[in-house]
């Protein structure tokens, strides 16, 4: 069944005999001698308008046509009278393999709330805005792993199921195949000898302390999968499943992992305005004016490398009334963040050296035995959107770091060993892939640029 | 830390004055003037010899080095006098940033077992085999990506965590934040209400029928991501987690399906010999003679179309006595589709056309009442590497197929919304991503050819 898509269509250069094309009716109207359908097939946001004459042969079965039907259609693509439109189709033949109930269709013409949407996540993709979301994401995905691939990382990956307990990132979800009516307890205590994978499993939080040990054999890698939050955090930031770009660099430093880390979001932000043009204008028109300025001002800047300590500094002369107090030794909150990038430096930044207190124990610790070599890029309208760090890179000073965090560095003996043999200085960083795309296209609710999103209470689909 | 990839050093068209190169010490051995190190860092199978004189400054530090140590090394590329080898490097300056205790550290010069490196999965990256695999890997997944976004089709992401048990493709383990020792028990049933996602939730076993739900919008569509499988089965081609690439087309019928998988593994074949040829000889010449030979038979074959029917008779007339008896109505065993493919055809096939008792309820019905719009492409050495159909799109037909199969409607009512309003003509298939590796690169275990493999009784690292 050869089709042309919408897109290639309408960007012909010259007038076609025979063209076929297939999707779904958006819309449908009727003038005294014609009927107007409008079709998308998800190539692109604009439909291709076909006109169907009084007297055509197809023009019955037009007709009879309701939004959301899928029709295929073979005819001629000729230049439009009208305005806003190259081309129209004049159909030979069309036919409809599937209609939709005018009655029941969830889809009809009106603008339909995204809270609504996402109750009809299986329909919601023949919308524009999620249609845009999706081809969004794949340019995205693809500019990712471009990118890297051009860099010589190798694209790796890392498990998903784990019974190492260890990163302390968050929250887990179990993983576990045994009958939860008839548990084999032995002295209060869970067997998991008997569960699947003979130890209590979970899903992975990160694939950092995995894609470590796959930087310390084969140099520079990425990860690009999902990673799992149980956490219950009901907010237009969290999703319990997304998808995380982890790149790790052995011998590299912290300076190293900056300007990758602003190298990266420079090209994919440049990849996505020359391959998403279309759809990056509705973003701008419709969804959050300016975003389209936002990332081609991000591209242009030169982002500042700041410590930690001077942007307490900084905050703490702000004039701003912050909600949370700010102090040395403070987690940086959002509105910290947006000051910082926002009103203080106008551009992006990269904080570095945080207080190892708020940060993770493999994180190389500086001299100054207070902070580790930290970094987080902060982007205007958002706040953090990459966190990174060089990693600890020696045995003792990474025990004694475990210890005092209360981990039991037995349980890690493997992501030990890469530091008894053969240890080297290596760092990387974490990019949340659907806050990337959020930040993107401004959307508003991260619930809206993932497919089908896993939230409290909610695994539909 | 600028350092040069040894892959690129050693393509070198001329010496280089000044060259900084950064890995991990696979030999060392010394003769009376000089110490020979091999260095790998991951970019390429061939090491990098370092020849340091007696007398040279970095003679002491070269000395004391051990196999696994890391090593960052400036010096001059020159001309090698010995055989095999273009150039090494004559080191100025040689840091050693962790050596690697000689008592301790596991992967000495001599061959190690695949089942001994299994046990030490965070260091045999270290290995040639592994590191052979991991580029493969590498590769493989670019060119997927590439293969699928030259022809438009769209990377999605559909979700690993479900609550619909539904394609009843294999045994799924749960997914619960349930305090085990405190379960929510009512009238003996737990109260999955009070668990995360307010349901029973899973780990997918496969994307395709969120990947319909998607095609059936956006057009073309592919999944690849990872998937799961709770079975007890300890082979060497089973793991419990794996990735799955899982194309999707509107508007596509089972001969489109059918040509998409043939130009897909061509695709991928060619790109591998291109890219990896290297690690390819090497797996040609250590771990499976003719391996490379039969990746390039398939790239010039062309892919024959056999219906279940016709191959059942050609079986039958076989006079190969089979382990499991040939009969209409069978499921092909792994030796019907060897002899098929190895001896009969003596190329790829594609067979279509399954009795639907022995196929998923979603494939399409044929006329005759008997058959399925199935499809699987079996190559010579393994047999089945793709399996996918035309996917029913008539709703009265799929709820009857559904009833049948002991299936409930009511938990599918999202997927049979896309047959109630504005359904069309699909198909699509699923490649696993490790057996295809796997048949890529000869190598006999499942185990060996993804990083950290989990399988029953194992989820290490």
């Amino acid at each position: 069944m050869k089709r042309m898509r919408i897109v290639d269509c309408l960007k012909s250069d010259k007038s076609l005999e025979s063209c076929t094309v297939a999707g779904w009716v958006r819309t449908k109207r009727e003038s005294k001698e014609n009927i107007f359908i409008e079709i998308n097939d998800g190539s692109c946001l604009t439909n291709v308008q076909v006109v169907v004459g009084f007297g055509d042969s197809c023009y019955d079965i037009a007709r009879q046509l309701h939004t959301g039907a899928s029709v295929f259609i073979t005819g001629k693509l000729l230049p439009s009278p009208a305005a806003g439109q190259k081309w129209e189709l004049k159909p030979d033949k069309l036919i409809v393999y599937g209609d939709a109930d005018s009655e029941s269709y969830p889809l009809q013409k009106k603008r339909h709330s995204f809270e609504f949407l996402r109750e009809i996540a299986h329909l919601r993709p023949r919308t524009n805005t999620m249609g845009a979301v999706l081809r969004i994401r794949n340019q995205v995905s693809y500019a990712i792993h471009t990118f890297f691939q051009q860099k010589g990382f190798l694209y790796v990956h890392t498990p998903i199921i784990t019974t190492s307990d260890c990163e302390g990132a968050g929250e887990m979800f179990q993983v576990t195949t045994l009958d939860l009516l008839h548990l084999p307890v032995q002295d209060g205590l869970i067997d998991y000898s008997h569960d699947f994978f003979g130890a209590k499993a979970a899903l992975t939080v990160s694939g950092q302390l995995e894609g470590e040990l796959l930087a310390l054999a084969m140099g520079d890698i990425y990860t690009f999968g999902p990673t799992f939050r149980a956490e219950n955090s009901n907010t237009t930031r969290h999703l319990s499943e997304f998808w995380m770009v982890e790149p790790e660099m052995a011998f590299a430093t912290l300076d190293d992992d900056c300007s990758l880390a602003e190298e990266f979001l420079k090209f994919i932000f440049t990849w996505v305005i020359d391959r998403c043009h279309e759809d990056m204008v509705f973003f701008d028109e419709r969804i959050k004016p300016g975003i389209l300025h936002n990332l081609e001002s991000i591209i242009t800047s030169s982002f500042e490398i700041v410590t930690y300590t001077d942007a307490i500094a900084q905050l703490k002369q702000a004039s701003e009334p912050f909600e949370y107090a700010v102090e040395w030794g403070i987690d940086l909150q959002t509105e910290h963040e947006r000051w910082l990038t926002e009103k203080y430096y106008k551009k992006p930044i990269i904080v570095i050296d945080y207080p190892h207190e708020i940060k993770a124990f493999y994180m190389k610790q500086n001299d100054d035995n207070k902070t580790v070599k930290a970094m987080d890029v902060l982007v205007p309208g958002v706040g953090e959107i990459i966190g990174g760090s060089e990693r600890e890179d020696r045995y003792d000073v990474l025990i004694q770091r475990m210890q005092a965090m209360g981990l039991n560095p037995d349980d890690y003996w493997w992501y030990l060993d890469t530091r008894r043999y053969g240890s080297a200085p290596h760092a990387g960083f974490g990019l949340g892939f659907e806050r990337a795309i959020q930040f993107i296209t401004g959307m508003q609710n991260i619930r809206d640029v993932i497919p089908f999103p896993r939230t409290p209470g909610s695994a539909k689909f």
